[in-house]
Formats: C-alpha cells, structure tokens, sequence
C-alpha cells in the first residue's frame, strides 16, 4: 500500500486509529480456551468488531513467538483472515528486527512474502544495513523506532552529539535519507505529545507510527494539534484499551465500542484539519 | 549457564567457537530436500559434526522466521536435538529482540522458557527497559549489540556525546550497569579487532560476542590478542565458513573439519594466554 493509498483509507473510514493485538493467551476469555486455536478465534472477533473503525492492525509478535510455532500458525491465520475480509487494511508486524545483509533480507521475506504485511518495525542501531533490503519491496513499509514512549528510552535516545542533537533526531534525519516517505515511517510515543511538535519540524512529511494512546496514558488530542499533516501523517495505536476492555463473553461488542469512540474522535480531528 | 560454568566449558574443550546456524534452505546440499525437515536435518549433521569443538551454537532466527511455522519447529527440533546429544554446550538465540515491559517480558519467555536458550542477542535502542525481564532468568544471558561489523554501523554507533564518547561506548558503560557480567554479554563485529582493545578498557570483565570471523573476513589471530581476558572472555562466531565449507554430500565431515580447524587454532591462543 502506498501513501496515497493509506491516506485514503483514513479518509474513507474516518480513522487513523491502528488496533494492536497484543494477543496474550494469559487474557482472553476463558469461553475461547477449549477452542482449537483460542489466539486466533479471540483475533477474529476482535477484527470483526474492529475493522469498520480501523485503518490497521499491528500485531506485537512477541506475544505469538511466545507459543512457539503454534503462535506463528495463530498469527499467520490472522493476517490471512484480516486480508479476506477487507482490502482497506494496513498491517504492521510489531517486530522490532534489525539485523544486516543476508539476515535482514530474510527478515524482509519472513513479513512481505512468508507474510503478507504492509509494514514492519525495525530498530535503527545498526544503520542503514537493517533497512534497505525492506525498501526493495515496493509500496512496503520500513517502520523505525525514533522516540519511544517507555521510561528508559532516554538511556540512549536522548543523548545529545555534539551539535546538542539527541540519537532520536539523528536517527529521523538520517532515515530519511534512506528512502522516500512512502516506504519509511517512525515510531514516536504519545507520552511525549509536545515532543512531536519537534519532530515534524524534522519529518513533516513522513507518516508517524504512535504507540501508548489509552492503557499507556498519551492525549490523542494532543497527537493530533502536534503530530498531523496535510495527509494526516498519523497511526495512532490502541491496544489494551481495546482488545481488553472486556474480559468477558461480549469482549468482541465492547471493543468494536471502544474503537468506535476513537473513530469517532478522531473524525472531529480530521474535520478540524480541512482533511475529511 | 554461569560464567564459571561457561569459562569450564571452554577449557575443557579448548575452544571459544561459536558456530552459526544460519541455515538457509536455498544453500543446503539437494539431497536434503526429499526430507521432512530438512533445515533440521542440516542442522542435526551439523550439529553432529561439530559440537565437539565448539562451546556454542547460535541460530539466526530470521532464517527460520523467514519458513514461517514450519521454521519454527525446525528451530525448536535443532535446541532440543543439540540438548539431548550434550551438556557443555551454550545456545544462542541470534535474535536482536528490542522491546519493553510486558512485551519484552514475552520474548524472555520465548526464549528462555518455550525454547531452552541460554542467552539472546538484544537491540539496545529502547535502553533498559528491554533487558530488564531477562535478567529475571538465573543463569541466562542478554547479549546487548554494541559495536557491530557492518558497514553501516557507523551511522549511528560511532555518533560522539560532547564528551567525544561515540554511542557505543555508552552503551558498553551504561549496560553493565544494569546487571553482573555473569548475564550481560556484548556483540562486538570482528572486522574492527583493534576496537577490542579499546573495549577491553570499558569492559574489561565481560564476555564478547564476536561474529564476523571467517566469512566476514575478521582474524581469529587479532580478536584473541585484543579481546581475550582472564577467563577467556569471548565467544568467536563462524557460520557460512563452517556450514557451507561444502555444498555436497560431505557437508558434515567438511564442517567438522572447518570447526576442528577453528578449535585448534584457538588452542594455541588459549595456551598462550595461560587459561589451559
């Protein structure tokens, strides 16, 4: 899916909300867990709720690496389910690789041929090596963490070169000159929402993944008067705040509700920008 | 597996020979293909071949990834085949994981308990945070990128704070701070031997990671001379080197060859250095 795509799509359904399945066997509905597949079937109706008022979906892969092999058959399902029911969907693979060379392009076959998703999280300590083999695939995404919103990201994130630069600036600037801002975007934590009024000074054009909305504590309101642009700009992740708002039989019902409320006041923000 | 433990290892066998299994199911030998699994059965000759001389085993999970499911279960089949055939051995999970809190919590648990690794190689970028759930496991191990051997390692590893610190050194000082050098490892690329030396001045106690012998073309003969300490201190990596030496019938014995050959060399550098 290329930019224009995507941004149509937001447009479309009036959204810029990204639903994480952040899919813990340990939460789900105890109904699900006589089911052959309880990973996937908790998935399903999650999407089935959900997808109305999404514009992605970004499983953490972490929790189906956590079953083993069987987690990857869950997540496979998964992917492949969301892609049978609807094409105006963007699918991150909340994966966090970063490796070099031959390992990294099996990284990029492992989540754009193996899988079929539009986009990837990558981590950007070993430079461009980690990335290009990802920007060979067109209309894929290179998703690179910049500034994250947990509490030791200022281990390294913040420090400062020389030129009083922190890393995660050094790390918006020079990602950009890697590819085009149709195949790169960044991760930046809503916890830090002024923070964005800085980045899009150095990324206004590129499109910003945005963890830690709901559960986490950001402000969508406030990621959207810092972080929007003219093509919207922003995914705005939610996941606990959806996925377990109910613990319960009607957990699919209470997070389509939950979703829905985001739609909703993301649609007054795309308004208020003259973008819908 | 302890430091002691680890240190034992590598006397006893007189080696500090890691080898990669970065197995690529479009480089092993054709006659494999017929059967059920045949990146496991590469690895179990493999396996069989070398493990005499070496201490360590560290599969490239993106090579495994990149088969979905499947490779996953090879993975899983190669960590308990290489258990159940010895005990002096350390198994690496190469899998540049990065991520926080509950998620970060579920990689350890993928690696550490759904599969038996001893240690698993760790992305630093999102600081502390990432490593913390795995120092949780007693006698597991966090092995934390810090310089590495390729090309682009200089777009930001080298980046100097004002006190002309470059990012990995940062990294080296900060992150043995968050645990004992009996669970925190560093990655250190081989093609820069020299830069040993100056790690050697910021972690003098800790075990290095070394990949890029061989193939990525660093000197065995340098990394001991800058990069060995009192008990040994490193761990020297050798994939395509070892497990592509031939692409024929006799892939096995040439491997065993290739590693024996490491092995030997390295029992000079341990001779030398008085640890045997």
């Amino acid at each position: 899916m290329n930019r224009k795509e995507l941004f149509q799509i937001i447009q479309k359904k009036k959204s810029f909300l990204c639903v994480g399945l952040d899919t813990d066997i340990k939460k789900i509905p105890e109904h699900l867990l006589s089911t052959d597949d309880p990973v996937f079937e908790f998935n399903k109706k999650i999407v089935d709720a959900t997808h109305e008022f999404t514009v992605a979906y970004k499983p953490n892969l972490a929790f189906y690496e956590s079953l083993g092999s069987k987690g990857w058959i869950s997540l496979e399902k998964t992917v492949n389910y969301i892609r049978s029911i609807t094409s105006d969907i963007f699918i991150i693979a909340d994966a966090k690789r970063g490796d070099i060379g031959n390992t990294s392009a099996m990284y990029a076959q492992t989540f754009f041929d193996t899988y079929d998703f539009d986009g990837v999280t990558l981590a950007p300590y070993m430079g461009l090596d980690t990335v290009s083999p990802f920007l060979n695939y067109k209309d894929r995404w290179s998703i690179i963490l910049a500034l994250t919103s947990n509490k030791s990201a200022s281990d390294f994130q913040y420090i400062e070169d020389k030129s009083n630069k922190p890393l995660f600036e050094n790390v918006l600037e020079t990602a950009q000159t890697w590819g085009a801002n149709d195949q790169i975007m960044f991760v930046v934590g809503a916890t830090k929402a002024e923070a964005l009024q800085g980045i899009r000074k150095i990324a206004p054009d590129s499109f910003l993944l945005v963890p830690g909305v709901g559960a986490q504590g950001g402000s969508l309101e406030e990621v959207a008067k810092y972080g929007m642009n003219d093509h919207c700009g922003l995914l705005v992740n939610s996941s606990r705040g959806i996925i377990y708002a109910s613990t319960e039989k009607d957990f699919g019902t209470i997070a389509g509700e939950k979703a829905k409320e985001l739609q909703q006041e993301m649609e007054i923000h795309l308004k208020n920008f003259g973008l819908i």
